[in-house]
C-alpha cells in the first residue's frame, strides 16, 4: 500500500457485527467511516426491557460517536444507504458517495410479516428503540383505557395481550410481560385488576424456542405457564385486525398484539446484487466476501454462510461479533502486508488465499422472565434461576459502557426487591388502533359517584 | 358530613400543586379522583437536562400512578379534560363526566408565541417530556448534519443556536448548550468542531433573569458570557422561519431556534367561565376559590392572586406546592367539621370563614451552567459555584423516588467528572425545519478521499 492517502475502510451499520469490525480496525493504518442511520448503538437483547418498561432507552443505547470517539482514525457518519457501486467501489446515501477500497456490510435484519405488511401498523415488532418505545406506550395505554372504561362504568373490553411468535423475542416479552400484569401494576390501578390480564402466546410451529434443544423448549413453556402466559403451538395466525386476532375458529379481541415472528435480512441485501437466499441473506464465501469482490464483505444477520455440518449459521449476536472480528482482522492483515488495492482478479469460488470463517458457537441464553430463563452452553442444558443467573450475568458484563452496565444493575436490582417498573411513561399519542377505552361516538355519560368505589373504605 | 358516600374530590392535574394537594389528601376521608392527560409526573425544573441530552427521561418522571399508589382513597384517571360544568359539579372528559364536591384546578400553563403560532412548529418551546425530546432530537442532529455536510465537501452552515428569551429556562439551555458544545462533543467530530457553534440569547428585556434582583441579573449574564454564550438583551425577534431568526436588522441563519419567551395559563382557565387576568389565569380569592363556588379552587400557575403588598404571585414550583398544600388542608378541615355539602350561598368576595393564603417564600434559584448559578435567599444573593451546590441539593432534595434520586445523582457525578452527556438518542425524522445536511436537489457527490481526513495520521 503505496498511495500516499490511508486505505478506506466503510462499515454500513453500528450494530454487535459492524460496531466489532470497527473496534477490532481501530488502531490499524487505515481511516474507516461508520455509516448508520441512527446516531446511537442499541443493545438489541435488552430491547424487549424497553418495551416492557423496566428500562429506559438511554439505558440500553449509546451514541456511536461517544463509543468510538477515542480513535482518531475512525468517522461516525449518520445517514442512510440508498445503494451501492461496486465498480466505482462507492457506498451511495441520498445526498453524497462514500468511496471504500474495502467495504464491511452489516445492517442486520428486520421482521417479515409474511406478504402482510398491513399488520405492521397493527402489531408492532421490537427491532429498535423507537419500536420499543411503541410497545412501551401501547402495552401502559391499554391498562389506562381499560381503567378509565371501568371509571365511566362502560362495560370492560377483555384485556387480552397476543404475541405472535415463539422465539426469544416472542418468549421475552410474553414472560415479562406476564410479571408486569401479576406483580408490577397489581397495587396501581382502583377499578380494575391488572392481574387478570391475559397473556397469549401464539406459534406456528411445535414448540416455543425451536432453535433449542427439547428439553429446553419444554423446559420455557413449563416457565411461561407458571408465569401465567397462555402457550399455544401448531397455531397459526390466519388475520390481525384492528383490535383483534383470528386464528382457527377463534376471534379474539386483543387490546395489544406484538409481532414478534418472522426475520428478514435488511432490504440494502438486495441492492448490492448478488444472490441473495430465501431470507433475503447474501450467500457469501467463507471467508464472508461476495462473489467476485473480495473488498465487499457482508456478515452478521445480513450473510447466510454455512457451518462444516452445513448449517446455517444462526442471526444472533456472537456470530455477528466474531464475523465482524473476523473480517476485520483479515483485512488490517492485507493492509500491513501491502496487499495490492482492489479490484484485482479472482479465483472462481473466493479468495482462496484467505482462511475461512468458523463460528465458535459459546452457547445460547433465552430469558423468560423473572428468575427463568434457559441456556445451552455446550452439552450443558440449564433452566431457570441459574440460567437467569447466568443470563443477567452475561448481559450486564456485555452492556457497553460502564456507566449504563452501573445504572442497570441499580435499576435491575431495585426493580427485583420492588417488583417496580422505572420506566413507565406513556409518551406519543393516547390511543390504541381498534381498542378504545371508550367509544367516542358515545354520550357522555355521567358517573354515578356512590357505586363506583371500593377505595374510600 | 352524614350521606354513606365519601366526599369526592377532584383534582385537575398532576404537576406541582396538583400533587401536593393529592398528598396532602391522601389520609383524609374522602374520595380523590386525580386527572391528567399524561401517565406521569414530570419534575419541570429539570426538563432543560433532558433537552440538553444530560438525563433521561425516565430520570425525572415517574408514573402518577406509582407515586400514589398507596392510597387507596386516590384514583388516577388518564383524560383530557374538555370543560367544567359547576352548576352541575362534573368535570367533562371527551368520553365521561367526572362529578365533584370539591374541585381543584392545576393544569399549569404553557408558552405563548404572541400571536405568532407558526412559529411553534420552528421553534419549540420547553413544557414538557416531548417537547424535550425534540428539542434533543434538533439540537443533537444539527451536529450530526454539519459533520456529513463537511465530509461530503459541501460548503458549511453556520452552527447557529438560538434561545429566544432570558428567563429562568431560556438561560439554563444556553448555558447547557454552550457546556456540550465546549466540553461533551469535542472530541467526537473528525469533520467540524463543535466548539466553534455559536449560541445566542435573545432577550426583549434589559436583563437576563427579570425576576431577580439587578445585581443576580448582572452575575447571570457574566456567567452566560464566561461559559461563551452571545447575550442580546433589548433585542426583539420579528421574525422566524424555518431556519433563520431576524431581529433588528439582522437576520440569522440558525440550525435550532428554540422559544422560551412568553408564559400563558392553561387555555382550561377559559372553560371555568370566571373572570381571568391578561396572562389568561384565573383571579381567584384569597382562599384560592373562585368567585360564587366555594367548592372550586384554582391553584399554581393557572391562578392570579396578588400578595399582601399587591404583588402578583410568581408561577414556580414553590407557590403551586403551597397552595396545593393550603386548599388541601383547607378542604380537608371542611370535611371533618362536618361543613355542609355545596352549593351554599356564599359573602361577596369569598369565603370569608375561611383563612387567605399567604406565600412563604423561601428564595429563588436559577442554574446556568456548570458550576454556574444564581440564587436569592431572602436578602442573601449568591452567584456562581456555591449558587450551582444549592441549586443542586435542593433539586436532587426534591425528585421524586428515591431510585431517580440516586440514578440522578450517579448521572450527575459521572457527567460532572466526564463533561459526558448520557441520552444523546437521536430518536424520530432526521431532519430539521429549514436546514439541511445537504441540499436535497443536490447531484450526488463524490466526496474526495485523499484530502476529507486528518484523521488517518
Amino acid at each position: 500500500m503505496t498511495e500516499d492517502s490511508p486505505v478506506q475502510v466503510v462499515i454500513v451499520g453500528g450494530g454487535f457485527g459492524g460496531l466489532s469490525a470497527a473496534s477490532t480496525l481501530a488502531k490499524a493504518p487505515l481511516h474507516l467511516t461508520l455509516i448508520d442511520r441512527k446516531n446511537y448503538y442499541t443493545f438489541q437483547p435488552l430491547l424487549y426491557q424497553v418495551a416492557t418498561a423496566g428500562l429506559s432507552p438511554g439505558e440500553i443505547a449509546a451514541p456511536l460517536r461517544s463509543i468510538l470517539r477515542r480513535h482518531q482514525n475512525v468517522e461516525v457518519l449518520l445517514g442512510e444507504v440508498i445503494g451501492f457501486d461496486l465498480d466505482r467501489r462507492t457506498v451511495n446515501l441520498a445526498d453524497c458517495e462514500v468511496p471504500y477500497d474495502y467495504l464491511i456490510v452489516a445492517a442486520g435484519a428486520g421482521h417479515t410479516y409474511f406478504g402482510h405488511n398491513d399488520w405492521e401498523a397493527i402489531a408492532p415488532s421490537l427491532k429498535g428503540i423507537e419500536d420499543a418505545l411503541e410497545i412501551r406506550r401501547r402495552v401502559l395505554l391499554a391498562f389506562e383505557l381499560a381503567e378509565r372504561r371501568a371509571v365511566a362504568r362502560q362495560p370492560a373490553l377483555p384485556l387480552n395481550f397476543v404475541i405472535v411468535g415463539a422465539g426469544p423475542t416472542g418468549v421475552e416479552l410474553a414472560g415479562t410481560l406476564a410479571e408486569i400484569c401479576h406483580h408490577a401494576l397489581t397495587h396501581e390501578f382502583r377499578n380494575i385488576d391488572p392481574a387478570r390480564a391475559h397473556i397469549l402466546l401464539i406459534e406456528g410451529g411445535p414448540r416455543v424456542l425451536a432453535a433449542y434443544p427439547e428439553d429446553l423448549s419444554r423446559s420455557a413453556e413449563r416457565q411461561l405457564k407458571h408465569l401465567g402466559v397462555d402457550v399455544r403451538t401448531s397455531t397459526m395466525v390466519d388475520q390481525i385486525e384492528p383490535g383483534a386476532v383470528r386464528f382457527g375458529n377463534t376471534r379474539l379481541e386483543a387490546a395489544v398484539v406484538l409481532w414478534a415472528a418472522g426475520v428478514a435480512a435488511s432490504p440494502l441485501g438486495r441492492k448490492i446484487g448478488v444472490p441473495l437466499d430465501r431470507e433475503g441473506r447474501v450467500i457469501v464465501h467463507s471467508d464472508l466476501s461476495i462473489p467476485d469482490h473480495p473488498e465487499v464483505f457482508v456478515i452478521g444477520d445480513m450473510a447466510s454462510l454455512k457451518d462444516e455440518r452445513g448449517k446455517l449459521l444462526p442471526g444472533v449476536a456472537q456470530v455477528a461479533m466474531q464475523e465482524g472480528r473476523f473480517v476485520a482482522n483479515l483485512i488490517r492483515k492485507e493492509i500491513l502486508q501491502g496487499a495490492p488495492r482492489f479490484p484485482h482478479s479472482e479465483p472462481e469460488g473466493g479468495n482462496l488465499s484467505r482462511p475461512a470463517f468458523h463460528y465458535h458457537d459459546k452457547g445460547s441464553l433465552a430469558t423468560i422472565g423473572r428468575a427463568a430463563a434457559v441456556a445451552e452452553i455446550g452439552k450443558l442444558h440449564m433452566s431457570g434461576y441459574p440460567a437467569w443467573l447466568t443470563w443477567l450475568f452475561v448481559h450486564i458484563l456485555f452492556l457497553i459502557g460502564f456507566r449504563n452496565r452501573l445504572l442497570v444493575m441499580i435499576q435491575w436490582a431495585w426493580s427485583y426487591f420492588n417488583y417496580e417498573r422505572g420506566a413507565r411513561l406513556i409518551t406519543g399519542s393516547n390511543s390504541l388502533p381498534g381498542w378504545t377505552g371508550l367509544p367516542n361516538s358515545a354520550p357522555s355519560t355521567p358517573v354515578p359517584q356512590e357505586n363506583r368505589s371500593h377505595a374510600a373504605d
